[in-house]
């Protein structure tokens, strides 16, 4: 399989960084302060407008390349030349393999605002330079988790098909893919995902299809002949009952789909689903498209539909394209060796100093209740708690390798846990609050 | 320097595609369809909501992604294991070049609805199978184009710095700081977009590096030392006021600029001004970031600002994160070897038949008035129409290899030729109408 591994291994993933990183690191490893034992922290200070709770996603895209980040010649010859950083930068960077430690909420699981999803430990210079690389990937991988999670619950059951690469950076494709399969969608038609992550994919013709045939018939013909009678059909290039009637009697009843990608989705559901019971294809399936979102899912849902195919609303974040989750550093060492928390005091971007840990306080019915964070050692906690840090990286060395199908269970477990209000479309607060837990209030 | 074909050429880019094409492609070769001449069109049906005019972003992009785009041993293994085409598929697949010809608007320049950015003219079989990526390209560089030119014009003639790598994914940073320095960004943080395409890239530090010393003033002093008083400081760590007294303390009258992140930016910029002004540096400059957008540099215009840095809302394309093109058969082949116009009827997605060609109408002043689109030959127009289409491959080779300095210039000058209105940030209609020229009206 060529991973996303085999990409940074040809084009280095050490530039896909802010000049600014780089400049930091310069100036304290001129000051010192580069050496400072750090702890730098990934959280979002609010969920999207409306959103009831986020999705975790990108963790193990980030493993992966936290694995390889490495300044090759070619990227430590392009700094020189462009004068971003000095020699002894440069050198530096040259020896530069990340040696800390992270822990983090596992893929897939849900967050809230405040919660530490993503936390680095190491010195200051180690973990500064790491800051874009995380977020672009957390940033962009939640924002798609997260909508396909709505999209999911939406569905209740019925098969999600992720079809949006067209409308998005070629590359986000891949990746939305592999995030949308986490968040409960059964199938991407990106190729790509299929052979990096390993998510099924699916496809079988478009209006092009019909369109080069000299008519639907010939078209069915030869989608049939091809791939056989269990194929799904378009059947609205023209007239859909048309081709409904067309379809059935090109592949019988034994026909695996029929695809309707305009006009009123609901009227036409089931127009075409009695159709086919009238011809006896009472088996073949309605798999619906054309820019369905979590609502649309949610009206559709009356209908007889058997699968929805989710496009630019998925790849777009419906609405909340990026997470905005942010990299923070909130402890670091002093001249004395002690470690200090730290926070800017921005009027409107505040953050919470200091090393945290979080749980989610279940009630007795094992139903979420609260985000709870708080600053230092884990306290004993109530027996209901869930403790949710997970150790990724020891001293330099991957500990997590778990994968894409452990990251969709425990996605699936961490949305039923939450309050039923969780899964409504409307829009509102996050549906358990975040508390903050004193450490003078610890007993 | 590492080009992204350096990073195609290591995973090949053939599996950024819809797994339909190569189904699509199979059933074809098996009816003969796939060898009917066939053209394909990229067009957008409407603008997003509110928005003026298009910017046409990627095209440099496709170029040199379809130049390599070839089916390696490692895709036509991974297709032959996952059964998604038979063997003679994979045959045709491991011979495949694309030997076509490609005509389209150049890149930078703008574009309404229904306006042929992009046509192919291959057989069916050579031109379907690149329709997910040419879109995937197409769709997202041009809606971040589009943002970035309402920011330029915003601007007018302030420079913007492009800083949103971390809110967006990773490879998709990269081809947005290059979409928008197309539309007029001057810089960009993201250092691959510097060593990919040239765009030049700054940066100084953020709040984690105040956080990481002892107090602002050991900060600022580490920043000027190693990176000279012509360097940029992060003034609201903790005390805006503060932080610039010690801030010119430090690095004197020289001191090149300083940069607010939060709080009400408008009046901070002038109390800063001023207090810049009262201390002597009257040449250093402010430079603002946090959470702008089009119309927020629009209010800021009113206050001394030297630079706005801008981040998630460029990435997310300011509300609209992807241009919605679509990749249409517009014309193909019959058994005659005539070409035909084809159409499909479907109720909200109609499309027109036919080979397209495209001009922009102009008044006497030079100021555009139409976009004029008709199919079949051009015919002599109004010496005033300026033609849109551009050769970009001819017979397999790629004949187009401006970069993204012409493609600059070239949205500079388009941008320019549209009526005043186009520059406004109210939301509103097309600032000049598409009008399909029919074939009858020509003499």
């Amino acid at each position: 399989m060529t991973t996303e591994k085999d990409v940074a291994a040809a084009a280095s993933t050490a530039l896909l960084t802010d000049h600014y990183e780089l400049t930091m690191l310069q100036a304290t490893l001129n000051s010192g302060a580069a050496h400072r034992r750090s702890i730098f922290e990934v959280f979002a200070r609010r969920l999207p407008d409306g959103r009831r709770y986020g999705v975790v996603g990108g963790t193990g895209r980030v493993l992966d390349l936290i694995e390889q980040f490495r300044f090759g010649d070619a990227e430590l010859e392009h700094l020189r030349r462009t004068k971003v950083v000095d020699e002894p930068t440069l050198e530096w960077l040259a020896n530069y393999e990340f040696k800390g430690n992270i822990w983090g909420y596992a893929e897939g699981e849900t967050f809230f605002p405040g919660s530490p999803v993503f936390v680095v430990e190491s010195t200051f210079a180690e973990g500064v330079i790491l800051e874009t690389l995380v977020l672009s990937i957390m940033n962009h991988d939640s924002a798609i988790a997260a909508a396909a999670s709505r999209m999911t619950a939406a569905a209740d059951g019925r098969p999600c098909i992720e079809m949006g690469s067209r409308r998005t950076h070629e590359w986000s494709a891949v990746a939305a893919a592999r995030a949308a399969y986490i968040a409960g969608f059964d199938t991407t038609s990106n190729l790509e995902a299929g052979r990096s992550y390993g998510v099924p994919t699916k496809g079988t013709a478009a209006h092009a299809f019909t369109l080069v045939h000299d008519d639907e018939r010939e078209a069915f013909q030869a989608q049939v002949d091809s791939l056989g009678k269990d194929t799904t059909l378009l059947v609205d290039t023209y007239d859909v009952t048309n081709a409904v009637n067309i379809a059935v009697e090109v592949a019988g009843t034994e026909l695996g789909g029929v695809r309707l990608d305009s006009g009123d989705l609901l009227v036409q559901a089931r127009e075409v689903r009695k159709q086919l019971d009238d011809l006896g294809a009472t088996d073949t399936k309605i798999v619906v498209t054309s820019d369905l979102d979590e609502y649309a899912i949610s009206a559709l849902q009356a209908g007889p539909v058997d699968a929805y195919g989710v496009g630019t609303s998925l790849v777009t974040g419906s609405g909340a394209p990026t997470a905005s989750m942010v990299y923070k550093l909130v402890q670091r060492e002093d001249d004395n060796g002690q470690m200090v928390g730290v926070a800017k005091a921005s009027k409107d971007k505040k953050s919470v100093a200091g090393r945290k840990y979080a749980m989610r306080r279940l009630n007795t019915s094992g139903i979420a209740e609260a985000e709870i964070i708080g600053i230092g050692e884990i306290p004993d906690g109530d027996s209901n708690d869930r403790h949710l840090m997970v150790e990724l990286f020891k001293d330099g060395r991957r500990v997590d390798h778990s994968g894409i199908e452990e990251a969709r269970k425990r996605h699936e477990q961490s949305r039923a846990e939450l309050p039923a209000k969780a899964l409504q479309m409307s829009r509102g607060e996050a549906v358990i609050p975040t508390i903050y837990q004193d450490e003078s209030a610890r007993s």
